[in-house]
């Protein structure tokens, strides 16, 4: 992918490749590395090959088929593959790495092992908080590790605008062809989730796809109006050929009738694969131009569940023949980004990111991950120590918010002195992104809002953090479930990620929204007597620290939550979208509440 | 494709499509065509589809679905497509223009009618002939019709060297990297038919692919060593990522293993698909890494068999299904040149190609092409007048010949004055390109050799015609059949295209001879008492006159060949080709006999 890296997992181009690759035609030069006598997984044919070879020449594969004896030297590492699958490295086709809470190199250690080679990363988060700088860090750090990754440069940073949110940056048509110029690993235009601004011709959106078409690349999609709208075909038209927000098999089917790749997805908390693959198994559409994705799967479901390999095996309970279903995380991911002569197969030329598999294939049971050329995990374990990344100041010092917070921070003055008042609260749903919008008499005393645990609701207070504006609101949260005094605050608060703090008692949630600013980014769940935090130390998004520690600090938080009466499933996911103003209906950014109406944005006030 | 062309077939890139796709969305423009209510064979999902309707805005369909009504205006140009099938127009996945003796705009009269709307062109005859100029020449024509025509900068120009042969042109590395410079419709690198350079690591040849694959282009192949050589997985890894030399199912089904895309061929003269598609029809490998061509087909098959029509068709009655075929001529093409934004499905935002299909979706019966948005061709007729191309004169005087040959050009002199000489002679093979090597006892009189009508045999002479040695060689050829003084020459002799002549009298030789050379190129059968032309103005390989002249011209030149006693199939073609010193075993070019041994090229004598 790209030749300017220096690093023991550089991906040079396929022309660099030719000589050497010769002078193993010649016989002039043994492969590095030959896997014996598997059965080969070939995506390319739909077969099942048994007794197949591979040799590899450094990065790349040399030769597929029987006759690998005489290509094996002294310096050769040979792998027995007898008994086993030989496939191709697994391709998420759509994935947010920040959502896993890790490092771009611990994210690395975590899913090679589950057998991920690669994928397709739209690190839109970091984006809002630190703009092109923080996208070249991902780029960066992930052409270090051993990992395939191509990235996507965001198209909706902010996801509105300045008037309704403070991001860290803006992105325009300009920021997104510099993007793209970084390289061959820049690929595509990430989710265009204003899909009405598309299909209406919003100057913005129509100006950034036209940057990326015009640089020869992918523009993906993100688009939630009903699949039998003729508005589907308006998208697609303007070039946005793939779309990872189909529910239902119609929704899926639509999409490949219209000539989009349907990503199938399962995040954590998304489970769409269910519904969505019957488009092939019931349906019976060409599976071409489905790809399985992840889009957000946090750490912890990494660990508990899988990444690709779990998909994969779950697309395959569903019905789908295992060589189908691995066509879906390889062949047709690749395809999908115009970069099958390079990953995807287990064919000569391309990039020896191969994995071995035991038992049956159906179980995608994962031994090995060759990426690279190299074996970099077995069994489960990394086998390689990968580089630490040094990240920069601004990078780990991006919660730019000055004093500390008290109590008073977090107080609400109300329209009358004494009484109740009618109060706008947006209602978190369990395993939904939007809220619904409910209006409750709330007590008032002494001119201040007043909140309990006891009341069953929540404030919930948005700090600007970028160091623009220096803005807050504060507006009221019903069905987070605490059950005592208890906060949560975090500086992952889509899609701007400023300090999202929710909580029934202004001390704990100053304490919460403190100990965040002072871990310069993170989560803290806090009751009146305890604390549990998972420091984000990286634009408040994502940990410094390793793959397991991390998992088991998110396990932690989610304890904590429990603990404090909050049971909903994947709790601080949903919570972290409730500074989502794009979606319906009532949500909160650092200007105020936004209401999303069939005519679009508002701002709206908290009392009625 | 281009902006940089001015005429009503223009194909601007979908960047600049966007915002009038956008206002089409918005309501404020009427489609400028509707196709309604018809079946659509649907190659993204493998679906026929009833009742789907198509909207096109230009150049581009901008909806695809049920709900057109609203998007008709005064000015649309509304199809009834009831009861008939909507299908994207066929793409021919490889073609020599060339052999269709039709210049590019003629082709494109005798293709339109037949349904096929775009294809992958080689102009890898005029390349030897006019160098890059002749390849620009034919880009530019090709601009300028309706065509979706890519073209490839040929990889072999000369096939061999100039020790061995004189073309009008040599190509390297920077000849390719020139002409794929010149727009996104210089698609590829031309079939690299010297496969063993590129296995072996000829640095000319390494050179060419490290260009192609530098510039983010395709590389096609040509390899005809068996399919289960290890050698074929070296050829692959070069990044030669398709081929259409199979003629077993075993050929392709290789091919499609190690990654590459196997095209199918029915050319005039070659019959491979019926062999070819079992690696689908019977050993059930996934067929979207399959593409239908037709490499060669001369202008006469065109009119008497069809084009992809006649190859969808053929495909279908061995045992395809019919939808599949259509994707192996339409979607599996476009995707192997990375073009399926543009061509090769009927979804929104692809250009407007189109046809529409009578009667069974498996007779392949096309009653009407619509190319970049307009109606071209309805009923087997154009319906629309191409403008006429302007060739630059050194396009139309390129045979380079400047006195009158006589019978005394054809006279060889024999190691002996009188007697019998021990003579290599190249043996012809019906409908196989390559020839035998036999040596036969041939009398000498007067220190000439002697070759009469009786004797069954045939000298054959290559005169250097690009003004480049004036050199010229004479052998004996076998097996042509003809039983009469007579005489056949033609400035089509592969690769380089020099004058070759085929005859048994010098007279007649001769005669013929100076009719092509009269011509400025073309093909001439001569008699004692008749001449039968077809003149190939353009380079000496093209005609410029109408299609419907061409054919009637060549069907000419065949019967003229049978009457003089040459009843071979396509006699033409396999004559043309006792020039193409690549081939085993003995050829004849400017510079002598040419011999393919296991070693390599040798040049031979004539008497041994």
């Amino acid at each position: 992918m790209t030749t300017t890296t220096n690093n023991s997992f550089a991906r040079p181009h396929l022309a660099d490749c030719l000589p050497e690759l010769a002078a193993f035609a010649r016989g002039e030069q043994k492969a590095t590395l030959v896997i014996k006598g598997g059965t080969l997984v070939s995506v390319t044919s739909g077969e099942l090959l048994p007794n197949t070879s591979v040799a590899v020449v450094g990065t790349r594969i040399a030769y597929v088929g029987p006759f690998v004896q005489d290509m094996v030297g002294d310096e050769t590492k040979v792998i027995d593959a007898t008994g086993k699958y030989i496939a191709p490295g697994l391709l998420d086709g759509h994935c947010h790495i920040e959502s896993s809470l890790l490092s771009v190199t611990e994210f690395a250690n975590g899913v090679l092992p589950l057998g991920t080679t690669g994928g397709f990363f739209d690190p839109h988060e970091i984006s809002n908080v630190l703009g092109l700088p923080g996208l070249r860090l991902m780029l960066d750090e992930a052409r270090q590790t051993p990992l395939a990754a191509y990235l996507q440069v965001a198209s909706c940073v902010p996801a509105t605008n300045s008037e309704f949110e403070t991001s860290g940056a803006e992105f325009g048509p300009e920021e997104v062809a510099e993007a793209l110029s970084w390289g061959p690993d820049m690929i595509a235009l990430g989710e265009v989730m204003n899909f009405p601004g598309v299909v209406f011709g919003d100057p913005k959106m129509i100006g950034e796809i036209q940057a990326t078409l015009r640089a020869g690349k992918i523009v993906d999609g993100h688009y939630t109006w009903p699949s039998d709208d003729p508005r589907l075909s308006a998208y697609a038209a303007a070039g946005v050929s793939g779309c990872h927000e189909s529910i239902t098999k119609e929704d899926a089917a639509a999409r490949v009738r219209l000539g989009m790749y349907a990503k199938l997805r399962r995040g954590s908390a998304w489970h769409d694969v269910e519904a969505t693959i019957k488009a092939h198994t019931e349906m019976g559409l060409d599976s071409r131009r489905m790809v399985l994705v992840s889009d957000d799967r946090i750490c912890s479901s990494l660990k508990e569940e899988g990444h690709m390999n779990f998909i994969v095996r779950h697309a395959i309970q569903q019905g789908v023949k295992p060589v189908t279903a691995f066509q879906m995380a390889t062949l047709n991911t690749a395809e999908r980004f115009g970069v099958a002569r390079d990953v995807g197969s287990v064919t000569p030329g391309t990039i020896a990111d191969i994995i071995l598999l035991d038992g049956h294939l159906a179980d995608v049971n994962v031994s090995m991950t060759i990426a690279c050329g190299q074996v970099v995990a077995e069994n489960g374990q990394m086998t390689t120590k990968l580089e630490s990344f040094q990240y920069p100041d601004y990078a780990v010092n991006s919660v730019k918010i000055e004093s500390k917070l008290t109590p008073a921070s977090f107080e609400v003055k109300a329209p009358i002195d004494n009484g109740f008042v009618k109060t706008r609260v947006a209602e978190v749903i369990e395993n939904n992104v939007e809220t619904k919008e409910v209006f409750v008499d709330l007590p008032v005393k002494d001119g201040n809002l007043v909140i309990t645990p006891e009341s069953g609701y929540c404030k919930m207070a948005v700090f600007e953090r970028h160091g623009r504006t220096g803005g807050s609101a504060i507006g009221v949260a019903g069905n987070v479930g605490f059950d005592r005094p208890a906060a949560i605050a975090m500086t992952v608060a889509h899609d701007s990620h400023n300090v999202l703090v929710i909580g029934n008692d202004d001390a704990v949630m100053a304490k919460a929204a403190n100990a965040v600013i002072d871990m310069q980014g993170g989560i803290a769940v806090a009751t009146a007597d305890d604390m549990t935090t998972l420091p984000l130390r990286l634009a408040g998004l994502m940990s410094t620290e390793p793959y397991e520690t991390v998992v088991r600090q998110s396990q932690d938080i989610s304890q904590a939550l429990v603990d404090a009466g909050c049971t909903m499933n994947y709790a601080f996911m949903t919570l972290s979208l409730i500074a989502l103003v794009v979606i319906p209906t009532l949500h909160i950014s650092d200007t105020g509440l936004i209401r999303v109406s069939e005519t679009g944005f508002e701002r709206v006030p908290l009392f009625v």
